[in-house]
């Protein structure tokens, strides 16, 4: 019985599912925390809250030294990055937080925390994972939108600057101002203020709109084209029968009897 | 003439096209009476209406009672969610109601009705259903955004608590808040007033519309994929021709014609 | 030169591109004439435009009998839905404008008249046609978005009749509510409304905007599905080779092969 | 060593990747000076911009004189429109400003100097000439779309003229109005004020939503079907196998041996 190895064994532990739903249920358990800390609590409650925390950091600390015990090579263990994820969580959360100023860290620390979810369920991490690798085809046009951006913006600081600082102050806020436009946020009392003093500054907001507008339309039929394409080559690959039979294989056997014929004769 | 059995009667009076329309019209009527009641109405109408509701829930009593009579095996009346839904809602809209609070449950009953519609026509039902397969697929997605959103309530509610304690001051005010965020509903009204006191919080408020608006966006075009596939799937079981003759065939008349020449020699 | 009938000269006429272009920079031209009445403008211009709108009136009138009497069959003229749109119009455009509650029909059917650029522009009428095709598969979808839109209006003006009379005074008005909430116009402020009375009431909201938004993502997935099936189908169809030597043929000429040498042994 | 000509030389340097890059930093620098402007700055400073801006608009003016001289036939140099907006941004940038009409002009030509960025990038060049591709195919949609508009503003500005000047004065503020609708930017408001007078003017808006959000949808549809369908064919055309052996091929070869047998018996 006590033949397997301490490695073994918390390989056994890590895969156990009993295991695993009490990973899930400390993480929820934490989230929950994290929560409970955004209401008006009496300082005793806060003192459990701080002792809870404490033993959420500790057995996350316990956790992922058995998932790096477990692990047969040490050095893949860090290749994985929801492991150097996990692993920084849990020494980020180690610190000792005087400093009012570390101690904001210290709070979102905790708060990411509730990130382990995805690293946790499988499911989560194959979705987040596709997410991540759909990001370089969104690159170019996003860049071209920023190009499109920092002109409007360009072009409304320099014009609508004495109308309104708040709006179009400098080039930074201007971009601001433009992403509320592109969000349709109250975007005709921008417009109007300034069609107050450029009476054909409308066509500034709406050539902005449309470019953007079209611009984002492309950019999302464009993801879905490719992501279809994908699917149809996978499904395509996945369909081709292997034929047990070819046109080529009958011609050489119709090719045979002529010769048997030509033999015969 | 009297040889039919009442089940029998009850079958075919259920499956008669007036019997069908008469109870659409029914539920109709009925969902008038609730729109007719929202309106400021003289007593005596009120008394009018209370008859006319009863009569509803009478009919409503006794065509459920034929369909239940009608259908063949008991048992499988109530393995159909709609037959449950139909008798709940019959069982709910006789009970007295007097006291206030129940009074509350019992309008809402008298609402849902409505919902009936959707139990009697067969394309509503099979739409309410197909709608109710696609919600599966969501699951993950909306738990992925779900903890994104649990993520920047707890660093909202943390950081901009002093702020504006309607909009921030605990975690289940700052999830609504930011759903706000998320339709653009006067989101630039609750940014400017938290840029007041921490400048760089446009951050916070342009990386939650943009990762929620990615997420949203991967879902719906994954949606998209599925649907297609599944149609496409479909589509090529139905297109397979059942070929009346095969290559393998012709290998094999060819092969008995090498048999017949092979003996002929 | 003369040996043209009437009809057939009139015929010409119609399909002369020239004339076709006139016809268009006509209605353009009366499109123009109601823009411009929508500004302040002196009597003596105003007179000039009752002379201008009778012109256009009367060339339509022409335009129109043209068309009719180059018609072949004069039947089929009025089978054309956009031929008696046309008729209609200018039938409605002759008659006397005094009374002022008729010159409100008479302004709106001049309006109107812009619409003809869709009746004599082809691709515009293809547009067209391909809209209202789509329209009933919406029906039953539509039909079903009324049916949560009613249930929830019952509830919005049962429960919050006594916030706010002019939001869910009546089950009419608490629709409009609910298609404003649907566009997210100011929803929130409809809320916080509602919830200073009910402080639960941000289910009612949060539940109906992700049941319309889903149902309504629903809805645009199936048409697209449904609208890419047709194409694929269409697709399909024309793609299919008609082949010049099929599998059969091949098999009766090796079974005429096999005979020959059975006659042959 | 010097046996290469000139315009070899150029071309080399032209196709030199650090040459690309400094081109890429000059053109990003230019944008981060356009950006800086908007800043409330020194004069000290102004000066120094006023020199490093003179210093871009001669490298321009360099890197467009070597791409010139660099190129084999020189008539082709017009013949991209990326060359000649290149060209004329420098020609602009150089022209002496001092009156302060045309230094608005100045100040736009340098912000759109931006754009070179697109002309440099290949990527972004591809993306936005596909951009430019799929414009045509909106165009009929586009012009539906703005018949809608003008009927709705025709009718909006003949009835509502006298409720809100502002927003319902002439056709084009009108116009203005509808598209702010269209954007649900606050609509209600829009709304509420013109259901005083005319309370049935919901249907206006109403309608108008509906109508302009399923031509969009139908739009957003169409083009996604034709990228589609474009696509597709392309994928067809790339996948055709040419057969080795064909069908017909086989038939020869059975037709030969008949012949064989026959000249046999």
């Amino acid at each position: 019985m006590n033949i397997l190895s301490l490695q073994q064994q918390l390989q056994r532990l890590h895969n156990n599912r009993i295991f695993e739903l009490a990973v899930v249920a400390i993480i929820i358990f934490s989230a929950l925390v994290i929560g409970v800390k955004t209401y008006d609590i009496s300082p005793k409650f806060l003192t459990l809250m701080h002792w809870l925390d404490l033993g959420v950091t500790l057995f996350f600390l316990l956790e992922i030294s058995i998932r790096f015990i477990a692990e047969d090579r040490k050095r893949d263990f860090f290749k994985s990055g929801w492991n150097i994820f996990d692993t920084l969580i849990v020494i980020f959360s180690l610190m000792p937080v005087q400093d009012s100023e570390i101690a904001f860290v210290g709070r979102l620390i905790r708060i990411f925390r509730v990130l382990r979810m995805v690293s946790i369920i499988p499911e989560l991490r194959i979705l987040l994972n596709s997410l991540l690798k759909a990001l370089p085809q969104l690159g170019y046009v996003l860049l071209l939108m920023f190009i499109i951006f920092y002109i409007y913006a360009a072009i409304g600081s320099s014009f609508f600057h004495g109308i309104n600082d708040q709006l179009w102050g400098d080039i930074l806020v201007a971009l601001l101002t433009l992403f509320r436009v592109m969000t349709f946020e109250d975007w005709t009392d921008v417009m109007y203020e300034t069609m107050a003093v450029y009476p054909f500054s409308w066509l500034y907001y709406l050539s902005f709109i449309f470019i953007t507008a079209f611009a984002f339309l492309n950019m999302v039929i464009g993801i879905v084209v490719n992501v279809m394409n994908e699917e149809h080559e996978r499904a395509r690959e996945a369909e081709k029968p292997t034929p047990t039979v070819t046109l080529e294989q009958l011609q050489l056997e119709i090719r045979e009897l002529k010769a048997m014929l030509q033999t015969n004769q």
